[in-house]
């Protein structure tokens, strides 16, 4: 999202900004639960990665993203978890220790982010410029796209996924 | 999205939601013509909807969700487009009319919604209460939820999809 200024604004508390991307990381927590653990490092569907992979990567993101975030210091795209040479956990309960710590990570971080941040334009990971909401709602687009294939995954496997709208 | 009114806020120009939104719905356009026509209303993968069901389900929240927002004006549940028994269209030239003419109406009704609008809170479609801009997020968060599994059937058809991150 480009910083675009000749339209008329409404204002978004941080609050509800933070409640929207930890909402949707319960969800696919979720789905990272729901998988038995060898398809979710194995499973796959039209040659596309297991889900594994795919949470990895959410992790990475965000992980790097909120440091990014909150101290304008970001890993460059060689340096996140996910492209650096790090394996993908190989367990359920790497992949969701890795997703838990991240989730506190960017509780505790969030308070000492000043609200003017998230209008801020900033280069993510050395390479996507962007103002800081529209670089944080990418990484969430991301993860429910990625997220909507795991549900795929999980009906291919004759699994019920998570309810997608409760976010709880 | 509840109206969380307790930690500071930061401001979003209307512009750049309506950016955000019809930047979403090109991707998923392009989804859309991506898939052979039989396919599109035919394939699917672990017993779910073929892509046109789901993209007929967008464009129905979207139509249905514009005209709430922009009036007050909700259709009922039952009385959204995907609910109220009119069939999916069965052809991929009658989808993307449809996906055009939605495209056309948010792009015709958006400058009129008034910037506070987006703060109300409301019920869409008599049964969903949130704030609006909250409301907005979910139906583009269902958008690329669905989209997402649209891009699995494509892998699945050994068709490249479209690039997640070009929404031009």
């Amino acid at each position: 999202l480009a910083a675009e200024t000749t339209s008329p604004a409404f204002t978004i508390t941080t609050g509800a900004l933070l409640a929207h991307w930890q909402g949707h990381r319960r969800v696919t927590r979720r789905v990272i639960e729901a998988f038995p653990e060898d398809k979710l490092v194995s499973f796959s569907v039209g040659g596309m990665r297991p889900f594994a992979g795919m949470a990895f990567e959410m992790i990475s993101m965000a992980s790097g993203g909120i440091r990014g975030i909150a101290t304008g210091d970001w890993a460059t795209g060689q340096e996140l978890m996910h492209h650096s040479g790090d394996p993908v956990p190989g367990t359920r309960e790497a992949l969701l220790r890795l997703w838990d710590e991240t989730t506190d990570l960017i509780d505790s971080v969030w308070p000492r982010i000043p609200p003017q941040r998230f209008q801020e334009v900033d280069t993510a990971f050395g390479m996507y410029e962007g103002v800081i909401y529209g670089l944080l709602l990418y990484w969430i687009d991301n993860e429910i796209h990625h997220r909507g294939q795991g549900y795929v995954y999980l009906r291919a496997l004759g699994i019920e996924p998570p309810a997608f709208y409760d976010r709880s």
